[in-house]
């Protein structure tokens, strides 16, 4: 039996995205990780099923590579909004709004949460100035965009062991769910980042950690939106106005479909 | 412009196949590079790319993954004759025969070659049991099938640590084109073995490797031929007489094709 699927990435964040409009698939946890192994599958980063909606144009379920199902995903999004052309995608986190802007997508992804307890931090304190300090990096900026990041800004973002850095945070007890951890220095033409991304380390873009980097710069009067955020796999647009949700534009870019045997995974 | 392509892997060594006799392709080290890319392109540890020839039924041009052409891979050519059907197949390193026997595909290797200086080592010596040695590991059985090898035969190939020794021995001063490493058991139920491959390190099944491997085995009368070689990655059968060419025998699995929009490599 095949199962037709089309491959995107946004900036290198790759995905199988299946449309369950058009055939009748059964997504499992194990279906999910033998698609997205790279030898004997497709290979990506995230497996996304469409599907129909109530509430929406389009639903999407999303399953990590490990075949974990995950909430959202901002550079997932764009893709689903290039593909289907749907300007609302409903998720288990909720409606996205989305738009195409000539060869880029925007996609809303939702109002940051600053309250310590949403971030979540282990104890009260001040999420615009963490009270922590990781040797040199300090004063780091705590925000929720969905899930928990922190952002540190910084003379050369390029010269901080991140490596380094990013699992000790990552994992210090302050941060109860853990972290994503970002180094950020705002120059003239914009944020520059690097991320350190929970659970998978250091890597080349991340679509929710350009939000926090944004986010944060603009609360702090570093920035002003929208901001371009620079970071080595590519560049995100980021718009954001206090108490309104944070919107994130950037390429979604078709790379191939094709037609999987699903007896070749067995 | 679509480019359309298989997806195969033998043991989880993952090929893009592009037939050039039903579309007019143009391969170069930068494409092929483009394509093998995991997470921008279709992603594949080597590229084929199939032609019409004069001297077999089909002929083949392989392309590694950094884009580099090499002349030959056994798991490549099990995939070539599984897809096309070729009984022959032109390489740069010659006319290769291959037949598939029910879901397995089994493929001429080459005549192995036992001289130091066929190997090529760096100065005369036996090379069915080298006088050198890296701490425990010695007694190594060299031989070239295509390229370089050495097997070690260990009481454990599990207990070595390859990832140590494989460097230190790929790079050895006696290896003058540096060499694939082995650690390899003979058992009840064939040979047990794992493999530092020159250039890619520890990889999860070596075709030429299990060659080597069962080439040592059967010369120094450990074996007989044909005889299973069990790896990481799955199993092959090799066969092998003295004088004679090494047969090759394993699976061949059609994952999945597709149509590749060249546009989206750039």
């Amino acid at each position: 039996m095949a199962l037709h699927f089309h491959k995107m990435h946004g900036l290198g964040n790759d995905f199988v995205i299946v449309d369950g409009r058009e055939q009748s698939v059964t997504m499992t946890p194990e279906l999910a990780r033998a698609i997205a192994d790279r030898h004997r599958g497709v290979g990506c980063d995230q497996l996304i099923l469409i599907g129909k909606s109530d509430k929406a144009d389009v639903s999407m379920r999303i399953w990590n590579h490990d075949g974990g199902e995950v909430q959202s995903c901002g550079n997932a999004s764009r893709c689903v909004v290039a593909l289907t052309g749907a300007k609302t995608i409903e998720t288990p986190a909720g409606v996205i709004e989305g738009s195409s802007a000539g060869s880029e997508v925007e996609v809303g992804i939702r109002e940051p949460r600053f309250g310590w307890e949403d971030i979540p931090l282990s104890y009260a304190m001040d999420t615009s100035d963490l009270p922590l300090a990781w040797d040199g990096l300090k004063h780091g900026f705590a925000v929720n965009v969905g899930n928990p990041h922190v952002v540190f800004f910084v003379e050369d973002p390029a010269k901080v062991p991140l490596d380094v850095y990013g699992p000790r945070i990552e994992n210090d007890p302050a941060f109860p769910e853990r972290v994503n951890v970002h180094v950020a220095a705002v120059r003239e033409d914009g944020i520059h980042m690097r991320s350190w991304e929970r659970g998978a380390g250091l890597t080349l873009a991340c679509g929710t950690g350009a939000c926090a980097a944004a986010v944060a710069a603009i609360a702090t009067k570093r920035a002003t939106s929208p901001v371009a955020v620079h970071m080595p796999g590519g560049t995100l647009t980021i718009s954001w106005k206090p108490g309104e949700t944070v919107k994130m534009r950037g390429s979604a870019t078709h790379v191939f479909e094709g037609d999987l045997d699903l007896e070749a995974l067995k």
